[in-house]
């Protein structure tokens, strides 16, 4: 990962990891076969450590913890150089796949907050997961890649309501056609 | 636009934009003073061109139609090399502050969006109109951005109601504290 974050993916080389980690290259190859194996790996571990899948018993406590470990990881140097490599391989298929995979194995991870509250009853069974956490993280990401606007700290919580509730405001009768009767 | 989307923000040069342009190099300084107040320039025009704000008389229809218009300028290869290049640029403090000018200027303009809605009465007067399209957009830019996955022709108009509806399902009364009674 400090590889990762120092060239970003498409630089990074496997000889590189390899002397960082006091090992021979043929070591790390036997293990991981190839230099997009071992990123997507190290990617899933970082962010399994970084951005741990919460469970708080309530849907808008777990986005909320979400969004916030997200916004955590993106404000550090490994985050933001990640998440930055991401951007810039998306030119580059083998680099794209990897990502997508990552992508795809973190949403399966994550995906259990949503079905835990379509379980409990707080959300519909068919719930799209993997667009409901896009919408929150995606955001965070934005800020993260663009830098156009800062993340202020109450922006987790803002985001877990906004996805939850949406715009319209129904609690004080405000909206308009809100199935409610 | 052309030699932003074909160099990047970071390595466009006045020299290249005057010679396609046909022009002179020092008309262009006289014009615009500096690089960066031309890319801010060329980007907004680009985008107003592109991506207009619109007028349906209604707020989903209207927050629809924006994401669509977006969706369909960052499937172009000028589009996606704008968002690249931002994405890009955020580490130079100049570039960086050109870009944050072209998203609140974007931002005000989009806004009305959020404004016209609060004067129907379809939005709470409150809204964070900012945020509102941020919610929106950051989909549609990070899956142009990280390519991980592909943009569903249906997706703009999901977006739409999920930002005006959120996740919770009230039509069926399936929610939990919804403030409806």
């Amino acid at each position: 990962m400090e590889a990762l974050a120092e060239h970003g993916i498409a630089r990074l080389s496997i000889a590189d990891v390899a002397a960082r980690a006091g090992v021979n290259e043929t070591t790390v190859y036997r293990r991981w076969g190839s230099r997009e194996k071992l990123v997507l790996d190290a990617m899933l571990t970082a962010s399994d450590e970084g951005i741990p899948v919460p469970d708080t018993g309530a849907v808008r406590t777990d986005l909320a913890a979400f969004a916030r470990a997200l916004a955590g990881y993106l404000a550090t140097p490994l985050g933001r150089s990640v998440v930055r490599a991401a951007a810039l391989s998306s030119d580059d298929p083998v680099l794209a796949e990897s990502w997508r995979t990552f992508w795809q194995s973190r949403l399966a991870q994550a995906g259990v907050i949503v079905r835990r509250a379509a379980e409990r009853g707080e959300l519909p069974a068919d719930t799209d997961a993997g667009l409901a956490l896009e919408l929150l993280c995606a955001p965070l990401q934005t800020r993260a890649l663009l830098g156009h606007r800062p993340v202020e700290p109450d922006l987790p919580e803002r985001l877990a309501d906004l996805v939850l509730d949406g715009l319209r405001d129904r609690g004080q009768g405000g909206g308009v056609g809100l199935g409610c009767s």
